[in-house]
């Protein structure tokens, strides 16, 4: 490991993320608030260690994947860490158990809170919190499109060929190349969503803010009432418009901007997703079409809302659907295992592994009727490889032991069932709000503090693929 | 298909069960009872529909594979079919539903009952009642060790040559070897436990209901409080010695019984079994030793039967363990996808698969380091084969695509989520109690009949390995 090269990198960020920290003073100012003195001063702190970390250090020639996964995993710490200190400084949030719980959240586009009451927070404060969303999908997108593919995770190593850029076999010129295209696309998705959530009736603060929580599918709002705040069909359709978006392969835009008008529906992924989408609203409004919505039209803006909102991993809310029946919670729960497409900045398993996962059972069924047969799992035109196929089965794996060990451990902390399952899976597939006691309408406060440190992890872990961070425990992988 | 042959040996199979229908009456008449009527007529009837089938069809040459899968799925379907004709001959399960369910329960060694006063019923109808189990666990451990393996499905494949009996290549005389060696070790089990049953205090009636449901690991006792009624360490400890031989590779006792001592602990799926009852004695143990049972040995006593009562998929009860802390109540939720080992009687997953299934994992991350790298998943100095590999990730997908379904399905029929986790987990992996309003103390009298033939079909797809029944659903496995 080439700790110097990881630092010298870590340091760069550093100084981004200082950067990025006063962006929210204007709106601090404008809005008369103190709390610009706090962002001030944590973008300081921030870039003085970034620059210390940067000026020491040497880059070292090329990166390897084992500096690629540190950088990744130290990188989102290391932006939890001093991303909450503008919380911390300003007293809104004194323990640093919560403001680094409220940071991760944020960073890894989860938008699960500990705030009690969203709304006491001032201006400064609530726009840096937005805002580590719309960092973290900036990122997430980054990584999952240019970055993990060539260390072999991420389940987009079958798209290589797709991801926009140049071809090229060193890492750095292609993966520049590739970022300013998606980010490029990212901003101006950004902007438009900002632009119609206005013409909707919201003002530019709080048109951005949720701008932020959609686009990364983070789900912090500024409201106690999340969406629901607003009360407004128009608002809720904007926003389940472009969650959708947000959970849609980033590479598909830039095709769709590019001139290519069918490239959403030729792809085997977001047809599958659409699908997911068309069956959960059946399923959910079988039960709220009936029982809690006499409207039909309130009723569609609801369930769809809700559903697009879990399936995303975006975690808005516009309904508390801990009234409707178990069945919808049950089917809403197991959307935060599938997530959003491979390439959005969605979490969860991801669209596509879900869809191979399906085919790959397919496979195994055939087999045994014909055991001599060789049943390979396409998608698409395309054979899935050996190497990807045992990648996707071992998160598959993976994730449900992470997932099974979070419950158990929620539970020893005194969560009941419903809450533990609802916090781990909520937390590891970064949606947001879960069941129970950390339900759509309530929040991660009541948790207690080892808990709060478990979540961030499972955030963190279930944000990078689960592989990423594991892979440091290994303890050849610090070996030189 | 050749539908011929397959109801030819359904047919032999009846008048086996026929035979079976009479064991009971002797206890009937011992103790006055007027149900050996009712079995009388059911053995007639399934006799003659017996001879009927056998008589009217021929045996076509050999068998085939999809043959196999036929006789084993349509074999439970038909014993559970007549095996319910006593409960509804003599009125005591009047519903043709509830009648199928209980049976089904019984001959899939789940011990899943919707008796409310299990004691109402007369010893002939007790006594058919745990024979199912023992019938079934006979079933069970010729499917998995000697016909199961020979299809493709069931993990044992990586045993083919562990597994006792003259190697040939014909299934027939194989299986027939094979399958009186392992049903002699299954009856000297049998007869031991009964005897040590007895020496504890039981009189015959109850030794021979409690071991067929041991030695099944089934679950159906003749007491309203299960074991727990006995209120005797000596009972409990001695059922659960029986319930660990239960769960254990049986081809591993018959290489004890041959003079192999340390054929146990030779075995790595053993090992690994042991070592989960370890992990969760500890993990449960810190919650009742604490809160539960101020005496420790009552404490190693409850807490280890629950545990080995659960894992090895047998369902007895001695503690109800829905007053013990949320955290123990998972542990033993999870335990239930475990199960026993391959070659057992349990129901779960099996031990063996889920210890390829962490080993995989690692290869995978072994994988991420060195891309380059062949990663073999090894059990013991085995290397699992690529198909058997396949078939086991292939299984854990297709297990958890029906628990999600199953699940979906309890909780749209008004089940709680709680209830419908518990009920579809405890039936699938053949327990018979799980959580909820289908606890340890509870029944599942209250399912709605729609409720119930799912669970019958659950159990029935968790006791043949998922695959066995699934594939019947495929349409090519129909085609001439």
């Amino acid at each position: 490991m080439r700790f110097g090269s990881v630092i010298h990198i870590l340091g760069f960020l550093m100084v981004f993320l200082s950067v990025a920290m006063v962006i929210p003073v204007p709106f601090s100012l404008y809005y008369g608030d103190q709390d610009y003195l706090a962002l001030l001063s944590a973008s300081g702190i921030t870039l003085v260690c970034g620059i210390l970390a940067f000026l020491f250090t040497r880059f070292d020639q090329e990166l390897r994947p084992k500096e690629g996964f540190a950088i990744v995993t130290l990188g989102w710490l290391v932006f939890s860490f001093f991303g909450s200190l503008p919380f911390i400084i300003s007293g809104y949030i004194p323990s640093f158990t919560d403001a680094f719980f409220e940071t991760m959240s944020g960073f890894t586009t989860t938008g699960a809170t500990i705030l009690t009451d969203i709304e006491a927070l001032p201006h400064g404060l609530l726009f840096w919190r937005s805002l580590t969303h719309w960092i973290g999908g900036m990122g997430i997108i980054v990584l999952s499109l240019a970055i993990l593919p060539f260390l072999g995770v991420g389940g987009m190593q079958l798209f290589k060929a797709e991801v926009p850029g140049p071809v090229a076999d060193k890492l750095t010129p292609r993966i520049t190349e590739t970022a300013k295209i998606l980010w490029g696309v990212y901003l101006l998705l950004s902007a438009v969503e900002t632009i119609l959530l206005m013409l909707a009736g919201m003002n530019l603060f709080d048109a951005l803010c949720h701008t932020f929580g959609t686009m990364a599918t983070g789900g912090f709002s500024t409201r106690n009432a999340s969406v629901g705040a607003y009360n407004s069909a128009l608002i809720d359709f904007i926003i389940i418009f472009f969650m959708i978006l947000a959970g849609t392969n980033f590479s598909l835009h830039f095709r769709f901007l590019r001139g290519d008008w069918r490239a959403y529906f030729r792809n085997v992924e977001f047809r599958f997703f659409m699908t997911i989408i068309g069956i959960a609203l059946l399923l959910v409004g079988a039960d709220t079409f009936r029982n809690h919505y006499s409207d039909p039209f309130e009723g569609l803006q609801k369930t769809l809302f809700q559903v697009v909102s879990i399936l995303t991993t975006t975690g808005f809310g516009t309904a508390d659907y801990e009234h409707w029946a178990f069945s919808s919670q049950f089917v809403l729960f197991t959307l935060m295992f599938i997530g959003g497409c491979a390439g959005s900045t969605g979490g969860g398993l991801k669209v596509v592994r879900i869809f191979i996962l399906f085919k790959f059972v397919f496979s195994e069924i055939v087999r045994l009727l014909h055991p001599h047969a060789v049943v390979p799992v396409r998608i698409g035109r395309t054979v899935v490889p050996r190497d990807v196929m045992g990648n996707i089965l071992g998160l598959f794996v993976l994730f449900m032991i992470i997932f099974v060990t979070g419950v158990f451990v929620m539970a020893a902390l005194g969560l009941d069932i419903d809450s533990a399952f609802g916090a781990v899976a909520a937390c590891l597939g970064n949606i947001g709000p879960g069941l129970g006691s950390v339900g759509p309408t309530d929040n991660y406060a009541h948790i207690p503090t080892a808990g709060k440190w478990v979540l961030a992890a499972l955030m963190l872990m279930g944000r990078l693929e689960v592989f990423t961070v594991i892979i440091l425990f290994s303890p050849t992988f610090w070996k030189k």
